[in-house]
């Protein structure tokens, strides 16, 4: 990676020394970068892509990223971001299992908006550079720990507010809620439909509710 | 998509001219492909990626091959004869809740020895190309539906031999398994680590068994 100060996109190096011009370009860089990459993927995706979508010249886009690893780690900042602030806003006020199934219609319904494509931004990223890059795989890991977690809190409230049983074992049930999530990513974005991602998390969700106090 | 003939790879049209040499040739690229793409990723993979691995020149590539697009789709063939043979023959003997487990052990034990790497290949593919070649997606959604069949007709007849009682719903519980075996390949392969395939496997076939005849 960058040795370079400009190149460098860690907090605090390179954005004190940035204009506020110089910062409004390497955000339209990033957040055109992070739709191409959702849609299009990763790796399909070109810097003259990049540049084309940005409006940029080839040395402002230089200027800010090194290369396009750098530019794909801003990328992986900027959604794991999004998606946890999402996620921790939906979660984090739910004390009820129909909480819990308005937090899994919530995802449904955006799914749903876009006929099942584009699957989870950062689910997608991972399949395409984990196993190629490894400061992405664990920048991504930790995303999806960090996601894993607030579900996992959710589902030990529940637990505490005696909503469900001591039995539930929050850890594991928020294991295979992740994943029933994501595995419904891939179908309903193979399907172009989600409603396999729908009778996933509702699985999942049968599931945990058998441990609900009666 | 191709109109040459020499292009084509639709079964009959070219082999019928080919030589056994040829067709050698042929699966030699196909192999290889399928490596690189199941690895790197099929994005991430050049023809010349695939040319150095299956040792051949440009224009025996080109010979078979009329492009990238011809020969993922070619690919995607392979990996879905590959993928639905070994679950056809895992899935069409078990007749028990421990036989289910089994196919489950199988799927994990092969997870595990890659470390969780690189994913499930059509899941991996699909992501990749679902919202870029309405052909490659159509393929690969006949092969989910394939799958999700032999596990749903698993389900049913286990419901059949009063393994399963009369309310459990193969059709809803064989989507939600393959999701959870699904997402379980995306949170695995970014952790290189099998344990969370286990554990969405482990509560997806939870749920079955509460359907268990006690």
């Amino acid at each position: 990676m960058s040795n370079k100060p400009e190149g460098d996109s860690v907090p605090g190096t390179t954005t004190t020394r940035r204009t506020p011009r110089g910062l409004e370009t390497r955000a339209r860089i990033v957040v055109s970068a992070a739709r191409l990459f959702y849609v299009k993927g990763v790796n399909a995706t070109t810097l003259d892509d990049v540049r084309l979508a940005s409006s940029t010249s080839k040395s402002q886009l230089y200027d800010h990223f090194e290369d396009k690893l750098a530019l794909i780690h801003a990328v992986i900042d900027v959604q794991s971001k999004f998606v946890l602030a999402r996620e921790e806003q939906r979660l984090r006020g739910v004390k009820t299992l129909s909480g819990l199934r308005r937090w899994r219609d919530a995802l449904v319904q955006a799914n749903s908006l876009q006929d099942g494509s584009y699957g989870c931004a950062l689910g997608a990223m991972s399949i395409e550079l984990s196993d190629n890059d490894e400061q992405s795989r664990k920048a991504l890991n930790a995303s999806f720990d960090a996601w894993q977690r607030l579900i996992v809190e959710t589902l030990a409230r529940l637990r505490v507010l005696g909503v469900l049983t001591e039995e539930a074992d929050p850890l594991r049930l928020g294991t295979g809620l992740l994943a029933a999530l994501q595995g419904g990513y891939v179908l309903a974005q193979n399907a172009h439909n989600s409603d396999p991602m729908a009778v996933a998390l509702d699985m999942a969700l049968d599931h945990i509710e058998s441990f609900a106090r009666s």
